[in-house]
């Protein structure tokens, strides 16, 4: 990740565009807030629909809302469709319906789709009347978002395989406005079922009498309508794909899902895993969200690591009696932990994605041990090392340091051996009871090994210290 | 992540392709130990190079490399661009020089490159000089794998501006066989320089006299070579391309990146983030890498956690005579450091994705202070009010239970709203000194709040509780 503005991206715009700075959002918020919608729309003419997005959700919301309704339908359409988060639907709230209606016109099906179920749902169906292909709106509304069903769109271009490449090209040609991105042509039998690609490549080199049947590829990758957009992702990226068609059970094609939105599936499934690593719960925590949203998605982990914590506080209660014997070996108890939880996630982080790209399975994962444990001794030797050094040095324990230094240096190594092995170890359990093993490397890592870390520096300590 | 095989994922495959199983893989490898060669280039020829790739990483490596070497050079060159890590380089060494470069011929410019680049220099050079686009391959090595250069690829189509779509298309035939992936056509002056693109849809629909200057879009994204992979990635997804001209300094059309390497770069990014994250220095750390390289990335930040969390032990080391005077204080140590660490995660995660992504700058970043308060507020209340539950029921420290719950409590409550804010605060105090922040939801978080936490709980304590 990296945030700053380099000069290249300044330089690589294409020449005439305007790029949306903290300065540029002061400049229009006063312009907005003056009533200067001739200046405005002009600032907004020299932006791309993406940095006209990010520049509203950089305004204050009540300019926001005003510059996006002096936008003309067109233009506000396709801004409305990069922006995320709860500002879109409140975008549209406290509008004319009639203008509501235009815009979502403007949109392409699944973003239509989208963001009617994001309106109240007596606006949504008052607007789900009036829209041109309500018919292919309402039945994108009916798949769950995060699935096929849900990310495709059905503005596509499908031909019978009996055309000859001339019909075909005609038929692109008639949809060419409501297609905008097109990189292959379906070809369906008379169920609409279908039974082949065309790409558009083949279509432009192709003699013009060619008939379909004979040029289109037999062999295309497909998805029905209730896979997981993940998994979506997943095939796209592993078979190189820019387009995908889905299809229901008995073959017919429904829509089609492009690259655009499969990239923007990859980057939220990956904030979502960051997040949830993190012990966000829900995984989608935005920017924008209210403080009771924010609240009910990082509390219940909270809550779980506390009944975790406690219990390793309870591990620490059994040797009160030796922490009152020497109570030097408190001193030494945020090492144990800690040190046990960062091996552990460095081990878990590298089994999870193994495991998550389909690189590393369950089964090869027991045999990683090996490995794990190998990494696990030279760097158990190398911080044993450096810890006896520190306390044999520095002195913690008066005048037993040498013999506390052999005695936590002991305890270390053997805590980053186990807690490395357990952090390669729970993610494939997990993976093999059929649970995302993602939760593993979420502060789970950091409290099961609390509790481990505890257990085993006492043991040791009490047995050779004490 | 999800690591099951779906149904859906079998169901989905294109007729008669297999899928990539343990089983399959089991099979595979008794077949090539028994040398069926034919029977094992049946089955090769039914997967996908993605697939066959796949095969080849979970073979041992000696039955890798007999099948690899069996196949034909053109599907050993479809194979060898889609596997990654040390394999790739392993699969080449051994084998006739005259045939890797057979191989290396058979792969896009910008694969061959990277491939080169991991074989040894001396193998390398002797197999550049045979290779038919030498030259191309010889600049693109010249480029930092991770730029816009080292993505970049130079199969592409570029025409004059005074060419008809005729002859556009035509260039485009020749170029069918090298160029596989056709999103659009490059329009250059007579010193190479671009001056515009022409989509594959609007070269399909326009009449055959028209001429391209007439036709082609002048506005439009590019880099320039030395542009970071990450940001060629952003700019990509902001602005829904498939395809990005790469251009020098004086104009000059160098290659284009297209979006299927773009999308390896996000999930390479996004696993190079979480590996950071999980105190992975490298970020790129490999299934197979070895023991030595796997202890290199590793160990820097267990080695820097550990003299973090003996600075945590020094604050310990402080209030030993509170220590000795009330031992049940030690229990709760894990829970203020692990809680501190847990909470600072989750508000410093919002934050670095929010900078990362470009939603939230620096400038705002400090008056969502305000939000994370709010939030810090209503979960430590929350985690309080459960901890001074739990303390006073089970009564750790003995007849003074109440007191004892209330002083954990207050010092609970005041430690998640420092160690939340403190998470939200240093990515931005880092973005605004250039440095990445994604370092500081590393370990780095749980380290320097295991130190805040126990300061904050000891100083609490000895003033409340003693």
């Amino acid at each position: 990740m990296s945030v700053t503005v380099s000069p290249e991206e300044q330089q690589d715009r294409p020449s005439g565009m305007l790029e949306v700075t903290p300065s540029l959002v002061d400049d229009v918020c006063e312009l907005v807030e003056a009533g200067e919608r001739g200046m405005v729309l002009n600032i907004a003419a020299d932006l791309h629909a993406p940095d006209l997005a990010r520049l509203l959700t950089h305004l204050p919301f009540e300019a926001a809302w005003e510059l996006f309704h002096w936008l003309p339908v067109e233009d506000a359409g396709e801004v409305l469709a990069e922006i995320e988060g709860p500002l879109r639907a409140d975008l549209l709230e406290d509008a004319r319906p009639e203008r509501v209606t235009e815009i979502i016109d403007e949109l392409d099906s699944d973003d239509a789709a989208d963001v009617l179920a994001e309106l109240p749902d007596d606006l949504a169906r008052q607007i789900l009347t009036g829209l041109e292909d309500a018919a292919d709106v309402q039945t994108l509304l009916g798949y769950d978002e995060d699935t096929a069903g849900g990310i495709m769109g059905t503005e596509l271009v499908a031909v019978p395989e009996s055309w000859t490449v001339e019909e075909a090209t005609e038929e692109v040609r008639r949809n060419a406005e409501t297609v905008e991105q097109i990189y292959a042509v379906f070809v369906v039998d008379p169920q609409d079922r279908l039974v082949g690609m065309l790409s558009l490549k083949t279509l432009l080199l192709s003699q013009a009498r060619s008939v379909v049947s004979d040029l289109m590829d037999r062999e295309y990758h497909w998805v029905s309508p209730d896979v997981d957009q993940e998994e979506v992702g997943r095939i796209m990226q592993h078979y190189d794909l820019v387009s995908l068609p889905v299809v229901n059970a008995s073959g017919r094609l429904l829509g089609r899902i492009t690259i655009d939105d499969v990239v923007d599936v990859i980057r939220e499934e990956a904030e979502e895993d960051i997040q949830r690593m993190s012990g966000i719960a829900t995984g989608n925590e935005e920017l924008d969200a209210s403080v009771f949203l924010v609240s009910r998605g990082r509390l219940p982990w909270l809550l779980l690591g506390l009944v975790g914590t406690i219990m390793a506080g309870f591990v620490v209660t059994q040797f009160e009696a030796s922490l009152a014997e020497a109570v030097v070996l408190a001193s030494f108890m945020p090492i144990m932990t800690a040190m046990a939880g960062n091996a552990a996630i460095q081990s878990s982080a590298i089994t999870v994605q193994g495991l998550a790209s389909g690189r590393l399975w369950t089964g090869d994962a027991f045999g990683r041990l090996g490995k794990e444990l190998a990494v696990a001794f030279v760097n158990g030797v190398a911080l044993a090392f450096t810890l006896a050094v520190f306390v044999s040095l520095i002195g913690f324990g008066g005048g037993n340091s040498i013999h506390l230094a052999l005695v936590v240096s002991l305890s270390l190594f053997i805590i980053i051996l186990l807690a490395t092995t357990n952090g390669a170890l729970v993610p494939v359990l997990l993976a093999r009871m059929g649970v995302d093993p993602a939760v593993a490397m979420g502060p789970f890592v950091t409290t099961s090994n609390d509790i481990l870390g505890l257990t085993v520096y006492f043991l040791i300590a009490t047995s050779l210290y004490l």
